[in-house]
């Protein structure tokens, strides 16, 4: 009874989607190069935890990041419900190129930028205009082959090398994604800068002018403020996240920093919250501690040690 | 001017107040004791760090509890600004015979219980109607000898052996302690069951019903809700916390869980929210970095990896 009482006092329930980006974005860090009959292993543990949205791949040059070059193999290999959204990530032209000849593997490329112009020069040896004009060519030929076009703007809360980027320069790119074809766009806190306050104005301000757009908060766990901007942006209205098993991937600047937010930790903190994630945290935490026992470390995730909480 | 523009994203500046609980309940948690050479330096350098209000002593039996034996002259030897308020904790009656006998030692004494019964019992060996029929006493000698009585109600968001705690039985028992004397309240977050969307609703709920009381969260990093707990209570309307240098401390169940939210972290946070809270980030780093040195291990907190944000 009184536990009853107790649970009235949560909001009632509300709904989220989450992407889990380990399998790029956290593969992508990890110094060794994971073999593929693991990364297999591993997207097929995420799928067991319920998954509908992974970032599975990245079409990149495989001299510049060896960590993904087995990405075409993966995409095949991996076993996966029919109605779970596979992204890759392409980086230009060039990549489109060799994704659009394996299209049938995905269904949602994802195209980015930074919106601060040195992260930008020094990520991908562009500007952000020479980039934007690409994305504009890219949108098309993405949605004309039939895919979905993902969004992504990287240090959208801050730049290690320019400081405080301007809300209305993000808002700007992401209003120029949408118009060469993305119908969702995800902004990046790349170093870990952004903070609750300042969150929670962002996704206000950014729902208000992209409506009919998904918008995505991709937070790190830098500063430990990862789980407090997934709370601001939810609260902000915010229904869409990405985060990585483990807590895998990041910017692994500065040294020793935690990565993405951990998918458990997220998911954990929602469920207690009354917000419906589709995924099954137990399994979520199985999924990490096999991350865990493949890399041969202890990984950050708190869940991942905690565990769930127990209410009986 | 961009960065201008940003910051007036930011909600106006707002103020809280800290108390550092690292030299009671960090050290108390440590397996190896700490030298008192030891704990005399780390707290001075809290003291350099700014810190207004810190726990400092705890009088307990010295065989249960041989971290805290030298609390008497850890408190003699600490060179603190004579405005700092200097907290102890005490148990029972007996001790309290004790802490008053050096009662020119600190200003500040807390009395605990927990609201949940098993925990209570399992703690100190008694219910929680005992314990708070000793509180009542306490309470009234406290406030006749001129010092503070602040209350701490341990479990308060949920209970390891219980399961949920009702709200109402833990505002019954904090009404129950500013009968008892108590000018300040503080709610625990014993083993980090909290999650952000509830602790709104009892800090609002809270700070209804006990109007005139400074009412302090205590939250743990457990499940890596911390920071996010801490961003709703204060949102809630909050304005006292309680945090820990370096992670330090908190229930170390389940084992390799991490502590209380770690100072530098929470400071870290706030002030990238303009929330002042007095203290000097980088010194309160730096003592962190010094626990860090003493016990020999590398902490959890993600400031001493990351540092603070630098936006130029």
């Amino acid at each position: 009874m009184t536990q009853q009482a107790d649970r009235t006092l949560l909001p009632p329930a509300r709904t989220v989607r989450i992407r889990e980006v380990g399998p790029r974005d956290g593969f992508q860090n990890e110094p060794e190069v994971i073999s593929t009959d693991d990364k297999v292993r591993l997207i097929n543990a995420l799928g067991r935890a319920g998954h509908q949205r992974i970032e599975l791949a990245s079409f990149v040059r495989p001299d510049v990041i060896p960590q993904l070059s087995d990405g075409i193999d993966v995409l095949r290999r991996v076993e996966l419900p029919a109605d779970v959204e596979r992204m890759v990530l392409v980086p230009n032209s060039r990549g489109l190129d060799s994704a659009l000849e394996v299209r049938d593997l995905f269904d949602d490329v994802a195209l980015f930028v930074s919106a601060s112009e040195t992260h930008n020069r020094r990520n991908i040896n562009r500007t952000v205009e020479e980039t934007m004009a690409d994305v504009e060519v890219m949108g098309k030929r993405i949605v004309a082959a039939g895919l979905k076009c993902s969004a992504v703007i990287a240090t959208s809360f801050g730049c290690p090398f320019e400081g405080r980027v301007s809300l209305n320069r993000v808002l700007d790119l992401a209003e120029r994604f949408v118009e060469a074809g993305a119908s969702e766009v995800g902004f990046g806190d790349t170093t870990g800068m952004a903070n609750p306050a300042y969150v929670s104005q962002f996704f206000a301000t950014a729902l208000e002018r992209l409506p009919g757009v998904e918008l995505t908060a991709h937070f790190h766990n830098t500063r430990g403020q990862g789980l407090a901007n997934a709370y601001a942006a939810l609260e902000a209205g915010c229904r869409s996240f990405e985060s990585s098993f483990g807590e895998l991937g990041g910017c692994p600047v500065p040294a020793g920093s935690t990565g993405n937010i951990a998918t458990e930790d997220l998911v954990s903190m929602f469920h207690e919250m009354n917000v419906q994630t589709g995924l099954d945290l137990d399994k979520a935490i199985e999924a990490a501690r096999e991350a865990q026992s493949v890399l041969g470390r202890q990984l950050t995730s708190h869940s991942l040690v905690a565990g769930p909480v127990a209410w009986e």
